[in-house]
């Protein structure tokens, strides 16, 4: 059997490239005693990718080159060695860029098996998957938002984004979105149904972007949860009530090239900011709690998401680089079967 | 009686200069009831007084034009009309750039006795005073260093910088200071009592800067207590250990002119860091243990310190220019007695 993969065969200079990827076919080994075959319904595609095809020193170590692009997966297991897995199982893991994988399934945290009646199988990449956990955990833990406070999301449209300020206004708070475009911006308002949303390329000013955003947050900001950074987070800076809370999850606009600086980090003094970091793998604690409400709202429908599918493992990495320019419209995954 | 005063008579535009202020005589009026005549000894010229003198928003209004520059004073009881103070009295308030105050001693918190026996009366000032408590806060309260742990502070040769590095270092940390000049980076090392510091003004390229930071940091840095912001924090943050916590006091670089970016804040990101902006006045429940510590501590001569003396209140402008360049040393006060 055949095993389509991508691999990273080169790192990049300045901006990704289609020339940092190939396509290569591979067999499929033989099962060894405790593993599980698992061919893959949908890749996940996220930025937190783009760090990683980079040499450089990150929290998680560089994706080796001339190797598999690792990632998110979900799929059907088509055959085990393992005694708590059988084929027909729907599963989520980390199968990366490619058809099929063979898993350890005994390691703790690398398959678990999906109920794909209630949720769609590629919502648990999604909503009911890392972005969801990420935005469930920023909110609540880092944000912390008050009842009848404002917070502000940017790439309020995303994966993540479009999360935190549903979950937001669950909690009684006025989610303010940020997003490029007015397709994307109506989506936020009318589908996802934040209080107000901010197209960030109808403003290409810092002034004028500053000025629709204070519009747009009349009662001050509360806490922000920062996907993008660069301008739009020099923006939000502008916005923030004395005491906010800024959870900062990516900062996308900066991936593909050189760092973009933060104008006026003397904000965080005069405004007495707390901009907390994180990375939600490292917080596995809250994964069922989260996953928990994330489910339970997806199968109520009072948690909406969207996707933009590739077809084919083929266009995988065309589909990241549009993700990377924000091209995509929501949760960006892959259908390979 | 006449009182000689500095007032604000021009905001600045860029950086600040000898022409924003103006020497200005006026008569001490009558004590009204419940009011106090103060006797400057010494004024506290600190770096947020900067801040103050432009037309922004920020944590405190702006100093008005054509009034008394406001600030931290020392000085002696000279007459009262209120049953708590007598003549004689030595007292801690904020009186401002003049020779007298006249204060309404029953609002809480506008003064404040003090034992000058002890304790060198314009110490009140500096170490035992709002710097000093400054320093206590992000130490103990933001920084919370571990022992055996690395802590790296910005202008660790003045007032808050110093007494960061030695409560750190009672606390059994590794305390490595940066600070601009040989002669402030001895005093750091050997007076201080330092571990190590670097001297910034050594390394005008960021990546020598960084070397020696790594140099002097060889076992990674758990928390930095954040005193000047620009290409020293820059430095300083690609140090950061993996959730690391950054205490925001200042960034006194960017204060005269134009903010200076932070070159790189997905750092915040990669590294899971938690920085936090404070004023130590919102913290006023934490006076009294931290003016506790660094009272003993001083009259125990176990923590060091020393102040630039600028003499007569008509060298304040000048005095107060000098330190944002950096030219004073330790706490800069002026005296007016």
């Amino acid at each position: 059997m055949t095993n389509q993969q991508i691999h990273l065969v080169s790192r990049p200079r300045g901006a990704a490239s289609l020339e940092n990827f190939a396509l290569v076919e591979a067999p499929v080994p033989a099962l060894g005693d405790g593993q599980v075959l698992v061919r893959h319904h949908y890749l996940s595609l996220d930025p937190y990718m783009r760090g990683r095809m980079d040499d450089a020193k990150s929290y998680a170590p560089p994706q080796p080159l001339n190797a598999v692009m690792l990632g998110g997966t979900v799929g059907e297991v088509v055959a085990s060695r393992h005694v708590a897995y059988a084929a027909g199982d729907m599963v989520v893991g980390s199968g990366g860029w490619q058809q099929f994988s063979i898993v350890d399934a005994g390691k703790p945290g690398v398959l678990r098996k999906v109920d794909a009646t209630h949720v769609p199988l590629q919502a648990y990449l999604g909503v009911v998957g890392m972005p969801g956990v990420t935005a469930w955990y920023g909110l609540t833990q880092i944000c912390k938002p008050t009842p009848g406070k404002t917070i502000i999301v940017s790439a309020a449209s995303g994966a993540v984004g479009g999360v935190v300020g549903q979950l937001a206004r669950a909690r009684g708070c006025r989610a303010v979105g940020i997003a490029g475009g007015a397709d994307k911006c109506s989506y936020v308002l009318n589908e996802l149904d934040f209080d107000a949303c901010v197209d960030y390329k109808a403003h290409k000013d810092p002034k004028s972007l500053y000025a629709a955003l204070k519009e747009a947050t009349p009662d001050g900001v509360e806490s922000s949860f920062e996907n993008v950074g660069g301008p739009v987070m020099d923006a939000v800076m502008a916005r923030m009530d004395a005491f906010g809370r800024v959870a900062a999850c990516g900062m996308i606009s900066g991936y593909d090239g050189e760092p973009i600086p933060m104008k006026d980090p003397m904000r965080i003094v005069k405004s007495r900011l707390t901009i907390v970091g994180f990375i939600v793998s490292e917080h596995m604690e809250f994964w069922p709690e989260a996953l928990k409400e994330l489910g339970a709202r997806v199968t109520a429908g009072t948690l909406k998401y969207r996707e933009s599918v590739a077809q084919g493992l083929e266009k995988a990495p065309e589909a990241f680089l549009g993700l990377l320019k924000g091209r995509n419209f929501g949760k960006q995954i892959v259908k390979l079967v």
